[in-house]
């Protein structure tokens, strides 16, 4: 990565040292490697793809930042805290840039569907900035149905680049529909484990439901909404229509102690069996590659349990 | 274009109705096109490839208005303006997967240099992210040389990919030489252009001197510069380095009187002599593909001319 990125003397330079100041898990990058492995990909273009896909994650972070308004990523001040819209949204189209010629690199050399390849990071990236639009424009998100679409345009794609490019790459494509089915819960159980640590408060942007603050959709509000009977749905509903925006207090209080936290955590722990249940029917290599993916889930449902029940006990 | 900008339904229609209800003259585009049939590009090639440059085009010029907080442009509000910084962002961000989607498309079907015309797009985005960086953290810039290197980064790359990608296609490449001095002297007309139109308020900004307010480098104040002496030239520099902040008035009004706007004009007839002089060794169908681009040119000194004079005029 620190190859890829601005030297010094390059105007982008400090700001990428800013955002790189943690590096975060490289969960897309590294997965996308053992897939490689997995695969028999040469390791030149195993690595030219991790890089495009892990640049792009990072810019898509940087850019919602910005459309956001977040200080704060993986326990850091982000760019747009420090250097201020112009040089994230500057920083995002550079990463972008280098995105797309990793991603050429590995696909000149492959010998499977180089194009296609290349493609599949286009349709990413207009997924998820037409998903992250969608957050502000579209209707409120209040039942499942209608975030599982977010998700699938929000959080799934960058994943499904990880192994699928590999597979496009090397050419062996007969697993794909397997592939998609673990990819998409794998998804959805990243986002509601996302949305129960922004719940929490515990996603370095040390502030609980940050989402309800901004009117973002998030897994443990329509959890709530499940709860809720008759007057008292609509109610809530209208609150969410109006971007969470008033009496915040009230609404928190009963969302932290009616358990919503918990019934959605057995939600994300359905998604986790249905991962495995997937990934069983792939070869050993493919299992063993993508296992670190399921892995990281369970472990972040275990650090969120505890924390679940202290915050629905607190006042 | 039409065909492939969001349609009805999703979330980036409206945005994308507010950026195209002017198309602009889409000079980067159909001037690819036009050199595409002077090298015999297959036409479906050739307008994929148009497309990915003047989608990319747009895309920057979107996430410029962001960048410099600028609510018109082609006399319209902009989407920042509209919609605000977070839509556009994310509608930059589509423009530019989709702007790589049909680049791929163009690159995919083309017997030349496929994965080079690919990289070519990627390298005019991230020279143009890092171009308009250095406006937000680079030293200010006081003359020709440094503008030079500012210009190579903000406005020649798309002109080269317009011209060079149809020529990379079609394996064509023989003329590059001379092509590339066309487009940088070409390139610094276009800027020098510009930056006179923002002198004189005429860039549908509808403000003159609308890059000095924000501290922007602009041609004409590197003209001023050099007509002034001594303890004066100092005193300039000392304003510049500031972002032209304090005492603007009467450092605009001497622009105005001093004459550099004209002094400007013929700096830029000296690059548009140079376009002549590097296109007539090119041959006779690459010659008549790239005439509209000097013709563009002259036809906006001569809009300017006449204006520059009402203004040095007026009080």
């Amino acid at each position: 990565m620190l190859e890829v990125l601005p030297r010094e003397g390059h105007p982008l330079f400090s700001v990428a040292k800013t955002h790189f100041a943690e590096f975060g898990k490289m969960l897309r990058g590294t997965t996308s490697l053992t897939v490689s492995n997995a695969v028999g990909l040469d390791q030149d273009i195993g690595l030219n793809w991790a890089l495009a896909v892990e640049l792009m994650h990072n810019a898509s972070l940087v850019h919602d930042d910005v459309c956001d308004e977040d200080d704060f990523r993986r326990d850091h001040p982000t760019v747009f805290a420090i250097h201020g819209a112009p040089l994230a949204i500057c920083f995002g189209d550079w990463l972008v840039a280098k995105s797309f010629e990793c991603a050429t690199l590995a696909a000149k050399e492959c010998s499977g569907d180089s194009f296609t390849a290349i493609t599949l990071i286009a349709k990413v990236m207009s997924e998820l900035s037409a998903g992250q639009a969608k957050e502000f424009t579209g209707a409120p998100i209040l039942d499942w149905e209608s975030y599982d679409t977010l998700v699938s345009s929000k959080t799934v794609p960058l994943l499904s680049a990880a192994v699928e490019g590999p597979i496009l790459l090397s050419n062996k494509t007969e697993y794909f529909e397997t592939i998609r089915n673990f990819i998409h819960s794998l998804g959805l159980g990243y986002q509601i484990s996302n949305d129960i640590s922004d719940a929490l408060g515990k996603d370095g942007s040390n502030k609980p439901f940050s989402d309800f603050y901004r009117g973002a959709p998030n897994a443990v509000s329509i959890t709530f909404r499940d709860t809720l009977k008759n007057g008292h749905r609509l109610e809530f509903e209208e609150w969410v229509r109006n971007k969470f925006r008033l009496n915040h207090t009230s609404w928190l209080t009963e969302i932290r102690q009616n358990g919503a936290v918990d019934i959605c955590t057995q939600q994300l722990q359905q998604y986790i069996r249905a991962c495995h249940h997937y990934k069983s029917s792939l070869p050993k290599e493919l299992q063993k590659a993508l296992s670190p993916l399921v892995s990281y889930l369970e472990q972040s449902v275990k650090q969120q349990l505890p924390s679940a029940k202290n915050q629905s006990e607190s006042p």
